[in-house]
């Protein structure tokens, strides 16, 4: 298997002004959420990119993407029918190559010598097979991700293979599904936000829209059904993620980059001096 | 004096993402800068709002605004002649009144129980005359500000008689010109970024617009000539200002909405979430 491809979803019509929200990276210098996901892209070695978005936005999602724009194709999603439809319509974007998959509205950290993406992608072309980049998450996380369960595969650190995929489970379904060995109690690997997702996976969407004419599809229903077909890896992801699409994400997830950047000392400052600001009211203010 | 209308510059170029960033209010809710600093006019009585922009902004910036662009008018910038010259292309829809000025790359944050711009507002017609609201700024923050230099209204609470005023003045020519009387030593009052501006700034701007042929022209200037024909006011402004057009800013700025609001505790705890994460370096992740 080889990844040439990665596909980023933005299409949501709620969300669709952050991949235009700027944000400082880990230099200190200034980028649109956009130009920050489609460079995890290409630190994987990946150099097309395609960028799935509502009618309309092509224009203001060029300009936020910058120089980087050159590497993508735009691919507009006209009938508004969830994730896993967002996928969907990129299928002749990925032809009938395993592509890269990435989520918009997240922000990724990695931690690692090497980026989340680039290991994901080094793993799915090693195993030859679908990799979906997972994190050990508190029990309280799992309204707000797809959770895999599944079996440890011998002999390679942080890395399962996926029998079940749900979405959003309870904690008791969770308990009684998802439970993983080896992670400490009320964890379940739950989803980073990237996967490796071979071309089948379209076949399985494209069923899924059939059998719920008018429906919105999740990708966790597909992923659950790709587990049944084929051998599919969850690999623990070296790195944090930070969901921005809500209230405060894109606040975290600037302090999370500024945070773990070159600049920290200098973020930490600015953060004392507002606590103290923040708390004593303008006292200074009124000589 | 009746202040029935504002103006609102964000004509920079290099700054043109600025007013459609979204931020997290004291609320919690998500608002444009833009819609923001609209508010800050409204709330002060003023309903009609011009905004300067650079031209093809049009669109993008209605949209940030929501449900304020009713209260906008855009007026584009088409020779970029600097910061007095987008005052200045304004002139036709301030007319022959006064109106607030307000910038457009800072975010304010009242700590009074009256916003500053509406206390601004009633100072500027209770005296009939220009005001800027100031604050008390350290040495070592006048290379970023417009400086003003005069004395105490006697029996006013924060109220000074401009008699200078500087860009953005070396600690020396500050020292010899700009001393305060009242002020700690070292600080100086520097403009907060919010005026009452007569319709007299538009013939001193065209003045110095004619004189310096083809190049770009501050308001300090103009402010400066105005304190020798006008009586003009400084006001300290009981809030604080973040400059959100530097590095970092757009982030302290959020994140001092965010702490001096309603979900103060939330925030608080994320924060010290995330410092405990990005100083472990993600030790969890890898079980």
């Amino acid at each position: 298997m080889q990844v040439r491809k990665a596909l980023i979803t933005a299409a949501l019509r709620a969300q669709r002004h952050l991949p235009i929200q700027t944000l400082e990276d880990q230099n200190g210098d200034e980028r649109s959420l956009l130009y920050l996901l489609a460079q995890e892209a290409l630190n994987a070695g990946i150099k097309d990119i395609g960028v799935v978005i509502c009618p309309g936005e092509r224009e203001r999602y060029r300009e936020a993407a910058g120089e980087l724009a050159q590497h993508i194709t735009f691919i507009e999603q006209h009938d508004p029918r969830g994730y896993g439809h967002a996928i969907y319509c990129a299928r002749e974007y990925t032809g009938d190559e395993a592509f890269l998959h990435i989520v918009g509205d997240h922000l990724f950290v990695s931690t690692g010598a090497q980026s989340c993406a680039s290991r994901l992608v080094q793993v799915a072309q090693a195993n030859d097979c679908a990799v979906s980049a997972v994190q050990p998450t508190r029990e309280s996380q799992l309204p707000y991700y797809g959770c895999v369960g599944g079996r440890r595969v011998a002999g390679a650190r942080g890395m399962y293979e996926i029998e079940r995929v749900l979405e959003k489970p309870t904690p008791t379904v969770a308990e009684q599904e998802l439970v993983v060995p080896g992670l400490r109690a009320g964890r379940y690997l739950c989803f980073f936000g990237m996967h490796v997702l071979p071309a089948s996976i379209h076949g399985i969407l494209a069923e899924q829209l059939d059998s719920r004419p008018g429906a919105s599809i999740n990708l966790s229903g597909a992923l659950d059904e790709l587990a049944r077909r084929e051998r599919y890896l969850a690999l623990i992801a070296d790195g944090t993620r930070y969901d921005v699409g809500v209230r405060y994400g894109m606040l975290v997830a600037r302090l999370a980059l500024a945070l773990s950047g070159s600049q920290r000392d200098q973020v930490l400052t600015k953060l004392v001096e507002l606590l103290a600001e923040t708390g004593r009211n303008g006292e200074e203010t009124t000589p």
